[in-house]
């Protein structure tokens, strides 16, 4: 069976939408990477760090998806990272009211033993120091090095970002981080320019409007699903990332043909994620529903056109 | 040969974009829409009005790409339709600088006699009264009736508005618009209460991402052509539904499938009208180059799933 690595946060998120709000509850990019890659038949693993304050119920969660958590640390005087964010109407923009890093002030990623030649490694958003020593352990070089990063890291660690975006195959980014990231406003023009910072592969996210892949010449668009509401949009690009990954992972085959099949994988899942607050819908994702909107994509997207 | 009525402005342009800027050049909804539409095999007739300022030049060209214009009033002692814009640096956004509104001040649209059985109606941005004396004039009612329509309209002429959008059967409108004629921010809900108004069909535009087509409980998304560089937008909304009209009128089928194949024709020709100032580009479009577009279209959009 195929081997994931995920790198990134596992959290408490406080959620105000204009739909309710939440007290604390599981979140973290690694959390929703890892459910998200859970609908795939693999064996995943989350490198990340808790605090003692972690709930056994959200542990027993991961390990109950079939996620490795032996390279979750568990800081014992240690608190859990925590974010809390509040969502205007558009469900679009968002505050960040309060982070909190705690234990991911210091620290120091550990992958598992039984991990270090995984096919697979997803870079979740974290710092690029931290994605970089994930990298560094692998004993052999994954088929397969997928980063996710924002704008927060061009911000403040952009020769640390850079150094990771040297060493992946694709970089998933949202449309205004490309252009922050190359200068360029053009989509085709920043994919070419981040090509040249080393990744063979870029997916621009544009959240309610979809995400496109550019490989060499090639582009492809898979659009998002049309939503009646957004319930909670926490965690919805992490999703996207670890069906992604997931699907590829599970495939075995790192193509651009794959990586659209991908895409949709991706898009259909986090079409689920916002649907409840945080995890809970992520978390109950059927196999059955799951191929019923992956229908639903080929049906939002196919046409016929005679070029006779 | 389908007959297909359009009815919108015909006006002198002038346009700055951060490549360049342009004197008074030939623009209008009704030129563009009426120029798209040629791509098909088709009977078309432009029902606008003009100053005697308006160059036989632009008359000519017209005619030549088998558009009637015995529609097309000339104001003797009036001067014709003129706006002036600025785009942004990001293409999307702009600055009006002038609009003389001129001959269009008192415009009674006159459909030509031998247009009054047409099968399909395009009903280009002008006043909504304008577009219901189009309407009125058709001895038969239209197998197709199209509006596009625009914020200011809503803002300024509600009513009458809504007059217009009980009588057709397809409304375009982009996507703020639709929210704000709607009052619902999800497109899926904005385009279920448009149906109410009285449309069956409601295409909503979002300019780079794409368009959206509903029908019932159907929905289907057409992604816009990836650009290296956008030289000028002024037009490519009504070059879109100029094709989008076109294709319909000439394949005769006003099922939601054809309107699905209209729609990928309408961004196609819509990606060609942004390449140079005007209509310079649309006017130079061959099939051949149309056909090469479509192509990247479907690559843009194909991608294969196993749903065993």
């Amino acid at each position: 069976m195929s081997q994931l690595v995920i790198v990134g946060t596992v959290a408490f998120d406080a959620i105000e939408t204009p739909f309710g709000k939440t007290d604390k509850i599981l979140g973290g990019a690694a959390t929703y990477i890892g459910l998200s890659a859970s609908q795939f038949n693999l064996d995943s693993a989350v490198v990340s760090v808790v605090g003692n304050d972690f709930p056994q119920d959200y542990l027993d969660l991961l390990s109950n998806k079939n996620i490795d958590i032996t390279g979750l640390e568990i800081v014992k005087d240690g608190k859990t990272f925590f974010w809390s964010g509040r969502y205007h109407y558009d469900m679009n923009t968002r505050d960040t009211l309060a982070t909190e890093l705690n234990v991911l002030a210091d620290f120091n990623p550990i992958v598992p033993e039984a991990y270090k030649n995984a096919e697979v490694v997803m870079l979740g958003n974290l710092h690029p120091i931290v994605q970089l020593g994930v990298l560094d352990q692998m004993t052999t070089k994954p088929k397969l090095a997928i980063l996710d990063t924002m704008n927060f890291w061009m911000d403040n660690a952009l020769e640390d970002l850079h150094k990771v975006i040297a060493r992946v195959d694709v970089l998933t980014i949202n449309d205004e981080e490309a252009r922050q990231l190359t200068g360029e406003y053009s989509l085709i023009n920043a994919a070419q320019k981040i090509f040249e910072l080393g990744p063979q592969f870029v997916v621009i996210k544009k959240g309610e409007h979809g995400a496109l892949l550019f490989h060499k010449d090639e582009i492809f668009s898979a659009p998002a699903l049309p939503l009646k509401s957004v319930f909670d949009p926490t965690g919805a690009g992490d999703t996207f990332a670890g069906g992604f990954a997931g699907f590829l992972a599970n495939s075995g085959q790192y193509t651009f043909e794959s990586m659209k099949t991908a895409l949709i994988y991706g898009s259909a899942l986090a079409s689920f994620c916002v649907e409840e607050f945080g995890t809970e819908r992520l978390q109950k994702v059927t196999t059955e529903q799951l191929n019923i909107r992956l229908q639903q994509f080929k049906e939002l997207t196919t046409f016929n056109i005679d070029l006779s």
